[in-house]
């Protein structure tokens, strides 16, 4: 029990932070319909934190291993259970399914909803589901540049810098760090506020869409996502800030501190960018070809809709599916890219994929010269046997969970393609599957209850990169 | 032009052993329908053999890396190529696509057909794909016990052992092996018609289906496949014959030799074992809870289908995708599994599964005990990090092959669902795929030309684990 008591006591603290962030619709929209709702569920909150710190009064010193998997699992999963009041207490509120699979929709920057008819929905609740991304956004920067390199998780040593140091020496600068990065979302939201502002966009729509948008979480206030905005201004900005959501934030930190250009020639930059370029050029030029679209307009909607994917943000400006198969396919294909690392963005991550091809390549010189000597590096960093089996570690659970939550799908009347793709756009934090039912154009809600509970685990697995969650829950965690 | 010299000596004798097969319906069937065709292909293929001998008349020494993966490739092409005349060349013969499609489908052992009407077929032509099957079943055995091991591709330096050893010294031992394979897999055969003949087929049908059991092809005399046999005595025969095919043969020759049981206490084994019981039980169950099937007849059927997919024969004693979408998602995911390595089957293959399983494994231990010392075991034998890395990169090869694939059948018009489950039952040389048009009870004849081309190349791919294929394509195998 001492073991999990700072954790308990952390978990209270960001309780009160959440319970804060609740009163912000009220705020921002100086006075909302269900101001005493708001306000009851932060005073809940913030009563069960203030009683988990109490309860808990240990001083938080540096935690061990174990304590920071804890943490991470349960931060999320509480965070969500308290974040989902607001949804379940409004008038004709949400069921606790539903409720519960949104927030954790939201939290995760996933953005699938099963809400259908958000243009009709209260304000400030729509103001709280883009707050719960704009918080899991920061929150998942946080985990990926602090706390899971550190952990060796699934390969994410190859990013361990002096932020990820835990030790006491290291602890001023990691502070510095974290400060910085705060700022910096900050920033970027404010800027993405104003320059969707400046396009055409009221400021209510601007707010919730920065929000969104640089968490790359996906949520937006109409059923018709992003579709309710013609000008393609908007989407190119929609389109910059969600690439900005997908960088590496630890290089991104580095360069507001040094502006040095050079940093920006990363690896994982240019592979995300690549990323984005073929399957947009390669759908502008089929799009144009197969119907009267103009190329501008083409490459507009592709580029948007194929970063949207990519960064796992999941704002559609249109069915994409109705374009034909080759788009259906590609579609399919990159919903499994994801960002960077240490960015908000889900899904595989460019930096494995390119680990990957990395081995292909020196496994074809090996097949013709066997006694070559390859020395095999990523951004100029040795990688080590370590790191690929970890990174192989993460693929097959990765793979597996795909496996293992299409088939609890089906089990529950799912049908194939539903399921195949909702587990995969769950896990990946993604949004939107294929198909009827989950394609761009459709939503969430007339799934079973089991399906939706079943989503919304895949989600926080896929969130905390998978083995973050399994180690819980192996036998060698509790042993000691 | 003098490293590729020997390639071509040894593809002649290929071909000449081709030509002689090529006699075979006629000596089979005691006189047949086409008797000329199979002569006059015969002559042609026997001649191009012996002018390829006659142009190379270098001596056949040891081959080297770079000429072994020449050989793989181009027999494979070769063979093909000129195994498809009769099929071209009989009254009312197939195009050119679809026979050069179903051959590559019978050498690949892969299964899926062109052909509509198999019942109506003349008896010399059935004939003649299942000796295709059975060919390359022997083929690809003989590959995977004898190169592919040497080359280390794919991880498959695993199974490096005295019979993978090309030094001077162990040539005669590698000789005894391959003879001992050879008259394995024609007593196999022969059991197998003799069981086929027991239990009710005709002298035909049994020695047509032995030949593709045993090969894990899957070719049948029926549209309606092993459906058009009742007897569940068959079903369970055929199992029996498939679950051999699907053995790693390197085993079950020393086993021949030794007698000693312990040899089967292999962990391939008994994973493939496993992941046969699993899923047929789960699908008995559910099977027999939907509908009114008692159990045994309930697990007859699901055995049979599931070792069907997983040993990557293919026949289908029913039309499976109608039970439901639990058993659809099963089915989609045993597509990937595949038998052992040194077997007649394809797919990923159980070790690959396995040593993924055990990284998994040691990273959950070594993220809570980050300094334990780990030591990965297979079978007993030390992982090294070079097999580790060559499986990743065939893993990673296998998924971006499905990828691509997919894409360009998209390309074509393919539905997204077709165009997937192709792709993988093409890679992984299964046989049928999924949906209406590739379904277990359908075909492949439908598909646009350029569609069978790209599956053709994919079974090509898939057979020959994929590396070997992309490696002769590569600039460092040109380069010397």
């Amino acid at each position: 029990m001492s073991f999990a008591k700072p954790v308990i006591r952390i978990i209270g603290i960001v309780l009160l932070l959440l319970a804060a962030l609740m009163l912000m619709p009220i705020v921002l929209l100086a006075g909302s319909q269900d101001w005493n709702v708001f306000i009851m569920c932060s005073a809940i909150t913030a009563g069960c934190g203030t009683l988990a710190m109490g309860v808990c009064r240990t001083p938080i010193n540096r935690l061990n291993p174990n304590q920071l998997f804890l943490l991470t699992v349960f931060s999320w999963v509480v965070v969500s259970t308290f974040a989902s009041l607001p949804l379940i207490l409004v008038e004709q509120g949400l069921t606790v399914t539903d409720a519960i699979f949104e927030t954790i929709s939201g939290i995760t920057t996933t953005g699938s909803t099963v809400i259908s008819g958000l243009d009709g929905l209260p304000r400030d609740i729509l103001l709280w589901r883009s707050i719960l991304q704009w918080l899991g956004g920061i929150g998942i920067i946080g985990m990926a540049v602090a706390i899971l390199p550190f952990l060796r998780v699934g390969g994410m040593r190859l990013f361990q810098t002096e932020s990820s140091d835990w030790s006491d020496k290291a602890l001023p600068q990691f502070r510095e760090v974290a400060k910085t990065i705060v700022l910096l979302y900050l920033t970027l939201t404010v800027i993405c506020v104003l320059c969707y502002r400046l396009v055409g966009m009221d400021w209510f729509n601007a707010l919730n869409h920065a929000m969104t948008t640089i968490s790359t979480g996906g949520f937006s206030t109409s059923d018709q996502s992003m579709g309710q905005f013609t000008a393609p201004s908007i989407l190119w900005i929609s389109t910059l800030f969600m690439a900005c959501g997908a960088l590496p934030f630890t290089i991104l930190v580095r360069f507001w501190h040094s502006h040095d250009i050079q940093l920006l020639n990363d690896q994982q930059i240019k592979g995300l960018l690549i990323s984005f370029a073929v399957p947009s050029v390669m759908l502008a030029v089929f799009l144009a070809q197969q119907t009267d679209t103009d190329f501008f307009q083409a490459i507009t909607v592709t580029t948007f809709n194929v970063v949207s994917i990519i960064t796992t943000t999941g704002y559609a400006s249109t069915d994409y599916t109705l374009w034909g198969e080759f788009p259906i396919a590609i579609f399919f294909i990159i919903t499994f890219i994801g960002g960077c690392s240490g960015s908000t963005s889900g899904g595989v991550k460019i930096f494995r994929f390119q680990i990957s091809w990395c081995l292909v390549r020196e496994q074809l010189r090996k097949l013709v010269h066997p006694y070559a000597i390859v020395s095999r590096r990523y951004n100029n960093r040795k990688l080590s046997d370590d790191i690929i089996a970890s990174a192989v570690a993460f693929a097959f659970i990765f793979f597996l969970s795909i496996a293992v939550f299409t088939i609890l799908l089906c089990l529950l009347g799912v049908d194939l393609m539903t399921s195949l793709t909702g587990s995969i756009t769950a896990l990946t934090n993604v949004g939107p599957g294929l198909g009827d039912t989950i394609g761009p154009a459709g939503n969430f809600a007339s799934l079973p209850v089991g399906a939706k509970w079943l989503l919304a685990i895949a989600m926080i697995l896929g969130r905390l990169e998978l083995l973050s969650v399994l180690v819980v829950f192996s036998r060698d965690f509790w042993r000691r």
